[in-house]
């Protein structure tokens, strides 16, 4: 980390914090070099950074202050840890997800509900760019060969971005997937036969369910708290009591928390599981979305084991509809390449040719800092839409990263019936429901900002902050009557 | 079917049939007008063909004449059908099957053993045209719709292909997939569970057996006979007295034995599994791959109870690499939609968006003639070194189409010692028992001839030839001593 990225931090965590408020003044350029010990390059650097964050704002001869949008005023989540005697659970969400899923198909609804970001925020032509050029040197001999161990480029170029992030990583342990659902597809199926016990973080990614549902696992949840992710306590104790085959969970940006752990917990985590010799798919597909100056290492980072798969893609962060994954299958890596020969046989080749050829020479990292920063004001925009129109009892849960608000609504709202009011007024959202095996978090709802913001979707927050407080009343009404 | 296409295919069957014999000169222009009363540019046009796919030649003043190699002496196989009592087979050939993908992947081998033809049949480069022309047209807003149903064009246009083949289709039953072996394992994977019966030919393609081994599915071997394929007295005794839960074949250019179904027999087939409810799995991935001047029918065409799961791609006949398969899934269709979903979200766009401009714009049909032709002659290639340089006593199927030949060997010739000699020599093959879960068919084995012919593939015949005399000889001097 640069020595104005520090800085940067320092200034926005005051501001989170609200130890520096709304409208107020930040430390002038002058004061800060004085104070920090640093010069005002580096201070000029730190605030231009802040701006483009969409933290503070500069104004003429006046100095920096702090954008309104930077800071909420609604707490933060206080998700009840899960009953302690649901254990194992049957998992049967798939009919629900599918009605969620397809409400979004209509493109004229707000998309509040979705999974993916918008591709407008991706470079889309650039990478047309990088496919021509790509496609050029595609030879017939390399085909075959390619499509049996993935892009020799594209693995390379993956490989160098691990060690980037400080991982000395075999090339050989990279299977290049159809995107990181096929990835972690097969890296559960690698791990486990039906009727197996699997532990997954509650709330949870509906494809988890989804898919555990499909090959006929079932779900142990763990309970985790909007602050510090994973209950360790409860794992632990799972773990020694239950016959737990693999564990599934997010350490970064969780789906839909937002939760991320930090490198002590993940420490901890990992020796738990080396303890069980219990296999880690960990699902990272939000590596690169972190709002901060240094990338979280993943707990891949701390296996010296090989138990960890850690599988992520191209989707979310440059190429959406490329479906270029990959996992990092450590010990595993073998036996999830033959079954990857055996379902699908390669991904396609020219996506991964394309963003072989644009990790190279496209600009990637310039692109993740727009990206990011654009993420980071649409967060604030969503949060601030939130704090105004939703009811005050409202909690949500401010990730460091990510596309995605979990809110928790008072108790009385249903959030089912929430989306099917919402969808009826043309807004979708993620109900709480579809994250749990044991259909908890009913009052809780994701929120999708990573969507271009605009007047429409002032609007549809506004909508949606009608809907609550009449669900409030109306439930209020009910409990008297 | 065109007049000269027609007057054509006449004289191929002469030729095949051996009525006339290599070397013999075939009717002149003016007999042949005179004798089938048709014109003179009729006759010049049919000949021009069979020019080209490598039955005859001209000799300047002299006329016609059959080539050498568009004839063979050595006598189709005669496959035992397999013992009675092995109804139910456990799979598992995945280690054979792997040992012999392995050998594959040096690439200085002589790639007999390969399932893919040569990538240099294919337009590549026009394919690029194609990418880039896509990529531009390709909007930020289309992206994820087109992730969950498909590239809209490409639907289309594979649509219009059944109808050009005489077949309506709602493009709502197609689902567009990572290949072909996506398609089929999800189709699969739809209509069974773990311990169920799955009927499939003997000998059938490896990749199916993988499939069922994996997903713990047992297989029901329906012999088949070279002449006809499928032997339907077993498969209709099979179906009463199994609870067969579904069907998966070729009936067109079969995989490794390439024979094809006549459609009495297809409806024969596909009247016994309409009256048991039995769902087909129909892989149809070499239905452009014909010789002759008619698309064949697969059982698709006479499916009027949504049963039949046709399954295709790309790889084999355009776009290896690519991976853009698909299912037209009858009934099935919303179910396997929904698995897909689930297991890898969308096959890449990029690819299928720049197949639907080939489709459009490319000329594929031009290309398929061109390609259809050159297999063809370099299917005559090999047979010709085959009589030439292999036991007298070796039998061969000689298919319509595709780029496959299965060797039936003298009983005294074990393939999988034949494979590891002819590795060693640096020449690969597929030995016949990785196409049968019993592990029969050990002196058979399939050869590619689908890679560019030259003097190596000439050598490689020639080795195989002597190393196919050893063993026999080695065989009778064990059976003696």
């Amino acid at each position: 980390m640069k020595r104005y990225e520090q800085f940067a931090e320092e200034i926005a965590a005051l501001i989170r914090q609200g130890v520096l408020a709304a409208g107020e003044r930040i430390p002038s350029v002058r004061q800060a070099c004085r104070h920090y010990g640093i010069s005002q390059s580096t201070v000029f650097q730190a605030y231009y950074l802040l701006e483009n964050r969409g933290l503070i704002k500069a104004r003429a001869r006046s100095g920096y202050f702090v954008l309104e949008h930077a800071q909420c005023s609604l707490k933060e989540p206080d998700t009840d840890p899960l009953p302690g005697d649901a254990v194992a659970t049957e998992v049967a969400v798939s009919e629900l997800v599918f009605s969620v899923l397809e409400s979004l198909q209509d493109t004229s609804t707000v998309p509040f509900g979705s999974a993916f970001p918008s591709a407008e925020l991706f470079p889309l032509s650039r990478l047309a760019t990088s496919m021509t050029r790509a496609l050029r040197e595609m030879t017939p001999e390399s085909v075959g060969a390619d499509m049996t161990s993935g892009h020799p480029d594209l693995r390379r170029q993956i490989a160098l971005r691990y060690r980037l992030g400080g991982m000395q990583l075999a090339t050989e342990e990279l299977v290049i997937t159809n995107g990181a659902m096929e990835a972690l597809s097969l890296a559960l199926q690698c791990v486990t036969d039906p009727g197996d016990l699997v532990a997954i973080e509650a709330p949870t990614f509906y494809a988890s369910l989804q898919l555990l549902e499909r090959l006929k696992l079932r779900a142990v949840e763990i309970p985790q708290h909007p602050s510090g992710g994973i209950d360790l306590d409860v794992f632990e104790e799972r773990l020694a009591s239950l016959p737990i085959k693999a564990c599934w969970l997010m350490s970064h940006l969780q789906n839909p928390l937002g939760v991320s752990l930090s490198d002590v917990r993940k420490q901890r985590l990992y020796n738990l599981l080396k303890r069980h010799q219990v296999p880690l798919l960990e699902d990272d597909v939000y590596a690169e979305l972190y709002f901060g100056s240094v990338p979280p290492r993943p707990v891949k980072a701390f296996d010296d084991d090989g138990l960890v798969m850690h599988c992520s893609s191209f989707s979310k962060c440059l190429a959406p509809g490329y479906r270029v994954g990959w996992v990092s299958g450590g010990r595993f890596a073998p036996t999830i390449e033959r079954l990857k020969l055996m379902t699908s046989i390669s991904p396609s080749l020219p996506g991964q040719a394309a963003i072989a050829d644009y990790l190279q020479h496209g600009g990637f990292d310039r692109h993740l800092r727009k990206l990011r920063q654009q993420l980071e004001r649409q967060q604030a925009r969503m949060l601030t839409a939130a704090e105004r129109y939703f009811p005050v009892e409202t909690r949500v849960k401010r990730p460091d990263g990510g596309y995605f608000l979990w809110f928790e609504f008072p108790p009385q709202v249903d959030s089912l019936r929430l989306f099917q009011q919402a969808l009826e007024t043309g807004v979708s959202l993620a109900p709480g429901p579809i994250f749990s095996a044991s259909g908890d978090f009913r009052h809780c709802a994701r929120l999708n900002y990573g969507h271009l913001w605009n007047a429409r979707s002032e609007e549809a927050m506004k909508t949606l902050g009608v809907l609550l407080t009449e669900l409030m009343s109306a439930n209020r009404a009910e409990a008297r009557g």
